[in-house]
């Protein structure tokens, strides 16, 4: 076990910064280039779904006759529409089958309540006369930011738990405004923290309609519904069921998508709602679609049917001595010396590490200046703005495991290196300052 | 050549009634079940691609070297945008090669102007604090006409001739009225009169901008580039040249997709604008989406690349004939009664033929009666109301060969038969009507 840092004397702190610089140093010359940016799976993930390219034999036939190379079929076909409906407990006449993109979907859903309106004619949040905020438990995904951002939604920060958001914060803010019309959730391996929502947070979220002001909206990102890296895997409890209970229904949309099942860029995404809601959204995307891909939508339910938890295996074995690389080196470098925090989740795409309040951008900044890229501090918030500067999302599934040991070393050098400087500065000592280029 | 209708007798046009009547209560019997609605291509012509599904062979590599599979490439891959710049004549980088829908491409072009802005931050049309108005020419496709009502922009028609828009009409109404900010074009086959715009029409199309107020754009959906059925086909003008030359490229917008040239609901959608609109519809689409489906996009690449022409030769040789069928019937039954006018397209997936004013509906409704399903009247024109009520858009391509023949010799009795009403009315003579069920 590492002795905490603060416990040290000024003189071993400096005689290990000299270490850990001259370490970096060797480091600068052996020319790294590695990322641990985005959560994309990995060529052999890939590989595991080659086989959707051909998978169709020449049979483009849905079960009912119809032809999935022609247009049509707005919602998508029925087989798929069923099969996102068991990913995300529900049925398929709640479902939309849509293209390669979950995002798009979103962006969709908010675009639609923002200037059409999901609950009538007059529910156009552009109606309300007044400018609009959501709720958005940080750390968080930036591409929901994004959506907000690009549809001048006003973002308002609520913490993460360790069973999902606060949920104190959340019902007493949407209490207090009514402006507040929508949060987002990822509520199953939340990115970037991997928690999953406890049942009671996914109660307290179904009945948060209740509590808010009218058109309220829940994005429910269900991202990785699936992706479980423990056996049994922790159970989120199934929201349908208790909208349905607390008659909500109206107010939550659920997403998901095969992207980080079959190929990344070209699976297919979901939309999960209630009857209503899908029916309002079926009348917008009828002015803008004919249909959705309907033969690789075929492809995949050939290609998973009764096959999605051993081909999820496959992804697992394939993930976890990443996470296992990275949470082992946290454990040995930083365990104990009280200067970083970090999660341990057991499925997603995702490690989040907090280091001492202010150091984030610093830690990123020196491990770029030895050839390895971390996703940007303050990414995990709202524009851009970690108000502690402290959240490091890590995402080891793209880089190979070599690759990812390797980053992993380089990075918990720049923690705890950082760390030193920040601990010296402190005590007033004055610490011989390496800048991070 | 048979003898126009307002020239026989009253008595002679009874006894043609009766003997129509007595054919459609024949034909009631026969049970047929026909549809000449939609312009979807056969699943002959979709045979020719069944290739498309396995064709990869396991390689997903761009030549770049980029994995189609995993995530990225928000403006598509480079082969599909060089693919697409050659459809529509322009350079790859000034082409966005998107999903499976030039619809959907189109409505976010629309959406993005007026909520966005294409010209710069103050340029959103919903800032100009009217409302905003589009230009139609007529008969057009009512998918457009869809768009420009979900957004909330009035429709103005103008007539189509056999050169395209009639130019005169256009030009004064833009210069008349700032508040019209665009125009709908298929400059090429048009959707539903088959002409192909002169050369004189898309060079006045290219001056429009510069006639028009602020931040006016010309919808170019070039749906039909390749799909001829003569050899050689008549050539469109390179409005990119035109539009260049002009200094007017920021302000006409292209289209096209593989719809009809590979799979209908899965092919691949291209967008051709000026770079800077490339630029500004890039930082919209980064909020919407991670980037399209490059897998399909690389499949229609290596399926297509150096075949196109032949891939389309194969194509008009399963249409041609159903065309024929059509116009042949149209000639043979039709012509000379001075009851009906019809084109005579070259290539696209329509034919248009006007009624007598008043009769469309009429027509429509009597052949439905019979199992014949045509688009309905109206669906022409913008809000579905066609002043005339003449306009009837033809289908051919879908229906077997035999379906068309036997649909078509429905139609032209219906149009004979309610011509034959229209005149005895018209007479003061009392037709025995008999209703259209």
């Amino acid at each position: 076990m590492n002795t905490p840092l603060a416990e040290r004397t000024t003189e071993q702190l400096e005689q290990r910064a000299r270490a850990l610089n001259a370490r970096l140093d060797q480091l600068k010359g052996a020319g790294l280039s590695l990322d641990l940016t985005r959560g994309k799976p990995s060529a052999d993930q890939l590989d595991l779904s080659n086989e959707l390219d051909g998978i169709l034999r020449g049979d483009f036939r849905l079960k009912d006759g119809t032809d999935a190379r022609n247009y049509g079929g707005l919602l998508g076909i029925p087989e798929a529409r069923a099969f996102g409906a068991a990913i995300l407990g529900t049925s398929a006449d709640r479902v939309i089958a849509g293209g390669n993109s979950s995002l798009t979907l979103m962006h969709f859903v908010v675009d639609t309540a923002m200037h059409v309106g999901l609950w009538g004619a007059q529910s156009a949040w552009q109606n309300a006369g007044t400018h609009i905020k959501f709720l958005c438990p940080v750390p968080g995904y930036d591409r929901h930011f994004t959506i907000c951002e690009s549809l001048r939604i006003e973002m308002l920060t609520v913490p993460m738990t360790e069973t999902g958001p606060d949920m104190d914060a959340v019902e007493s803010l949407v209490a207090a405004d009514p402006t507040i019309k929508g949060i987002w959730c990822v509520p199953k391996y939340s990115n970037p923290t991997g928690c999953v929502y406890s049942d009671t947070t996914v109660r307290r979220i179904a009945q948060l309609p209740k509590r808010a002001g009218e058109h309220f909206l829940v994005m429910w990102d269900n991202a990785y519904a699936v992706h479980d890296l423990a056996d049994p895997p922790p159970r989120l409890a199934n929201i349908t069921t208790l909208l349905d209970a607390e008659g909500t229904e109206d107010h939550v949309v659920q997403f998901t998508s095969t992207s980080k099942i079959t190929f990344a860029g070209a699976g297919v995404g979901f939309i999960a709602a209630s009857r209503g809601i899908v029916k309002a959204l079926e009348q917008v995307l009828a002015a803008q679609t004919i249909g959705p891909d309907k033969v690789n939508q075929l492809r995949h339910v050939r290609f998973l049917e009764g096959r999605l938890h051993a081909h999820m295996q496959h992804h697992a074995a394939l993930i976890r001595p990443k996470f296992g690389a990275v949470l082992e080196r946290l454990e040995e470098s930083l365990g104990g010396l009280g200067v970083a925090t970090w999660t341990n989740p057991v499925g997603g795409y995702f490690i989040s590490l907090d280091t001492l309040p202010g150091l984030a951008k610093r830690v990123v900044a020196r491990a770029k200046s030895v050839g390895v890229t971390l996703t940007p501090a303050g990414a995990t918030h709202p524009y851009g703005k970690d108000p502690n500067d402290s959240t490091i999302r890590i995402a080891p599934t793209f880089p190979r495991l070599a690759d990812v040991e390797a980053a992993t070393d380089v990075f918990v050098l720049c923690v705890e290196l950082e760390s030193i400087a920040h601990i010296l500065t402190a005590r007033g000592a004055a610490p011989k300052q390496r800048s991070a280029q």
